[in-house]
């Protein structure tokens, strides 16, 4: 941990219920928010799983009406949160419950926010812009790696501008996030490595951010060797002790990053979704190692204390540690069989500036380490290619 | 870290606000909680040294009004507490706001079980009784130990009973503590060195609580981690750097004890305050060695990870680090300068027995690794004579 002079810092996170099996109190804890009638959004894929129905289920069984919400996307769009915010209206719900991956979490924040506020999702667009309250928020995440369940952060689609709006406040800090390790048993091994690989973006950005305090370091870097000790045996065994481990790391790092916020590489990821219709996490094993190479001498010791976890050497010194956790990392990216350069994802070069330049604007690029221009951010993307 | 199978576990913690200066946020936080009234709860201590005044002014300058009490000493009683209930119904407050050590706090915290709810407070004692809602609260604690501007324990002495009753429950966490280490600077050496070991048995004892969790065993070892670190450092050249990493360390300590709850030390330290008006900091050093070895033989790993943080010498195995971190406690204790035997602090061995039935029915007793029943609390305190 490195020690400096430090401003005034803010830390603020929900109510966490964790284990195998937590999900069945969300009929209590929805009860205990004052709910008669739950607004609950979720997806297909949750549908067809069963989850959706397991957790109507408990509603049912804690004598709760509910009303369903399933038309979300991944990637979800501006205009699916606004039906969903006349739908909550109209149906007159009380409590927003959530439950599903990064989207339908971060659509029932945008329900929450319409329904608390009005006007367009897009009035919100960067930090600080929502005055009044939200209804009570209750959030199950089934993957280990958005940590939309923790953070004030919520990313919705803008169809017409193409891009993804970055909306941060406290108040889309939910007031409980139920995580069950259980959920990801039923999850598929591209998910489960594109989520953790996320949480791992989260952990390194926010770690190094120009807001991080010792309060979300310390949660960075536990989401770090988490994430490096159990991701293997996680995906290649379906092992519940190691899923389970990944749902602490992801926990972690939302803690982090919702705080500390992020940097150059979600700035770059949060475009790239907005242009093209890719799973966010995948997209991170082909950013990251570029941009931490980029913001290394803004901040040295701190990529080397990320590289001393990521080789596994306590003792190496910043500058070779720093250095190293990059190469290991981009290998240890290559041998998951994810794609790991641009080219791989996308036809040519050329949308490149494009994306350089809507980077720029993103409110994640405000805590980058190292001011990251447009120019810069395209010699990430040209670096990344 | 061990690890283990879980079972479902809660972590909650306030909104935090920390930093050199942060004090200066209390009147914005008290009007985002809706105050138009605030009931500040300090005491005798912190009107001569200006904080009281300090925070009126700031509230002031928030156009906020206030009603001031300030009849809190250390080990609050429960008729202070009721009579601070009453002026706050009588005064038609809205927020309550407490500035001080644990003393105030508690005080602050009881205020609002029985302002929200009624009754006596001891009708509160024990875990999970309190069932409507408390008005919102916000602490700014002047120590770095007790952890109460953090937890969701509430320690108030029943006079008639001769016994400090812990009332515990997640309404109990304020809203927003907001911890300035600059107010440190204006405390004396004896309550530094007293509230820091108070945060050290926080984290020992929480972190062999029966039930620990991933969320709070990190929070525990990094607590213990930085008071040895800087302890001395502080105490012996006021460093301001040194303070504010005790205030972390207590923060920490404080996340860690919320939510895991303590043990034997504390069931004893609570007995021992109810019957004798004793600094409640200063009973540590004198029981946290004994109350450790007594339950090693339950958690002999962990006693050996908390060793290994106290010698400093991170190979060291389990049964031999468990056994040196004991001495290298005691020996510490002992250096600081402060009452290590319970001969030094009572005039003769007769309130052992009583001490010792009475700590058994403490709720923090619940939680400790190794049943501790009568017996073993009183052979606990002829160790520690």
């Amino acid at each position: 941990m490195v020690k400096r002079p430090m401003n005034v810092t803010k830390f603020a996170i929900p109510e966490i219920i964790f284990g195998r099996g937590s999900m069945v109190h969300v009929g209590q804890c929805a009860r205990r928010l004052g709910a008669r009638r739950v607004f609950l959004v979720s997806d297909e894929g949750l549908e067809k799983s069963g989850w959706v129905e397991r957790v109507q289920t408990i509603l049912e069984a804690e004598s709760l009406e509910w009303v369903y919400y399933g038309d979300v996307n991944s990637n979800p769009r501006d205009w699916q949160v606004s039906h969903g915010a006349k739908l909550y209206l109209e149906t007159g719900a009380d409590v927003i419950l959530a439950i599903g991956g990064g989207s339908p979490i971060d659509a029932a924040k945008g329900i929450a926010i319409l329904a608390g506020n009005g006007g367009s999702i897009a009035d919100y667009e960067g930090a600080n812009r929502i005055e009044r309250p939200l209804p009570p928020t209750i959030f199950l995440p089934t993957t280990a790696g958005s940590g939309s369940d923790i953070s004030q952060f919520c990313i919705i689609t803008d169809v017409e501008r193409q891009l993804k709006m970055s909306i941060i406040s406290r108040s889309l800090v939910p007031n409980i996030s139920i995580i069950d390790p259980l959920i990801l048993l039923t999850k598929s091994q591209e998910l489960i490595i594109a989520s953790a690989i996320d949480a791992l973006a989260h952990a390194v950005e926010s770690y190094v951010s120009r807001i991080a305090s010792p309060f979300t370091e310390i949660q960075a870097l536990r989401a770090i060797e988490l994430i490096m000790r159990n991701l293997r045996h996680a995906v290649e065994d379906r092992d519940l002790d190691a899923l389970e481990q990944l749902s602490i790391a992801s926990t972690a790092a939302g803690m982090s990053f919702s705080n500390a916020g992020l940097g150059a590489g979600h700035a770059l990821a949060h475009s790239l979704g907005g242009m093209f219709d890719i799973l966010h996490g995948l997209v991170h094993p082909i950013l990251l190692p570029a941009v931490m190479r980029f913001n290394t001498p803004a901040c040295q010791e701190k990529m080397g204390a990320i590289g001393r976890l990521v080789v596994g050497r306590a003792d190496m010194p910043s500058r070779l540690a720093a250095e190293a956790g990059i190469e290991v990392l981009r290998e240890y990216f290559a041998d998951l069989g994810v794609p790991v350069r641009l080219r791989d994802i996308l036809p040519d070069r050329s949308p490149l500036a494009q994306l350089a330049g809507a980077s720029a604007g993103d409110a994640c690029n405000l805590t980058n380490p190292r001011q990251a221009d447009v120019e810069s951010l395209l010699g990430i993307c040209e670096e990344a290619w």
